[in-house]
């Protein structure tokens, strides 16, 4: 059984894209970081839903972007409230993130033989995120061909992103076919302190609208 | 006066190119990671080879490769000494490092508008390193041009490598053109309890053939 690591938030997109690799038939390195993030719960919802996967291990790197700042995710920038134009790339925007956590993916990657990465980047939902396109993962596909020792001796690297041409709706969906529990996914980039969405932040309303779209009730609200 | 980025441990070659970029007229902000390095005394010696810049400021950003594993630098595995053959790409090598280094520089260059980040890659005298080859900047240039919030507004991130097809003798000579003290540059991967250095390992053999071959006296053992 071949290992592929994915990027792991313990939100729906990363949570479906984990059991689309366990599907496919890989075993798992949920790995999720610690980068500082006012949504700290995040941290504690990725472990309970890590639980869900068999075959799998469950990685919480540490990195301090506090000191990069310029993000609403990571310093004291208020967090965007009911926005309704998506096309330009929002403040929660992390500088380089998914290249600095995809990149941390692929020294895993080295170290373990395991040369597939998973992340949950989507072109649809995206917020207008640069590092959700795919001509960005093709780039990081040759930078990683050309600049880790496995690629010099040989091995590809493939970044797959399942979910890019997905809706939020089909997301949803092709999760719960798969048998996912989204009880315990966390979404929102400004919770409260009990960690309780904020019902406003684009990631709030994006959840709000898959489930809408989908036709069924996000479990995260039944009380 | 534009700012630079440079990947900066201290040693000779991030010294010199910081020198260099320095000559082209950028201001310099110095990136030094903290990645639980072995040779901590790397650390001490950047911040003291640093002020020998002006219009330069001095940033530490804390990595933690000790949970990733697999190289000599970073965990238990001990550091090849007396090696005579180069073309194989040495247990020293640390999976990812330049590509998460640059990664986390372009972020920083993302917050400051600062597209030009130097690092001291370099091919004669690399041990083999993947992450110092050509194809490696021309691919992490496209990728961050794809995926950054600075790259899809227009602006283009350029990775310099000055050094890139320098001997150690001529690296040597151009720091020296240029007015750079060499005294408290560190190189070993393996000091003794007092930062001396072992004088065996990969970086200590080249930094000595270098010397030797620039017909120059290290000045890091002048007592």
């Amino acid at each position: 059984m071949s290992l592929a690591i994915i990027l792991f938030s313990g939100g729906i997109d990363s949570t479906t894209t984990a059991a689309i690799a366990q599907e496919k038939g890989f075993s798992l390195m949920l790995l999720s970081f610690d980068y500082g993030q006012r949504h700290r719960i995040e941290l504690e919802r990725a472990a309970r839903v890590a639980e869900q996967f068999s075959n799998a291990s469950h990685v919480t790197f540490p990195l301090d972007f506090s000191g990069i700042g310029g993000s609403a995710l990571t310093s004291s920038i208020d967090v965007p409230k009911n926005r309704s134009d998506y096309r330009e790339i929002p403040v929660t925007y992390v500088p380089g993130r998914n290249l600095i956590f995809l990149s941390i993916a692929a020294a895993f990657g080295e170290v373990h033989h395991a040369y597939d990465l998973f992340y949950g980047a989507n072109v649809l939902d995206y917020s207008g995120y640069p590092d959700c396109r795919p001509e960005f993962i093709a780039a990081l596909e040759t930078t990683l061909r050309f600049g880790t020792k496995a690629g010099a001796e040989g091995e590809e690297f493939r970044i797959h992103a399942p979910l890019l041409q997905f809706t939020k709706a089909e997301i949803i969906r092709t999760g719960l076919r798969l048998g996912i529990d989204y009880r315990h996914t966390h979404s929102c980039y400004d919770p409260g302190p009990n960690g309780s969405p904020c019902g406003e932040c684009d990631s709030c309303l994006i959840r709000r609208k898959g489930f809408e779209a989908a036709g069924i009730q996000d479990p995260a609200n039944v009380k």
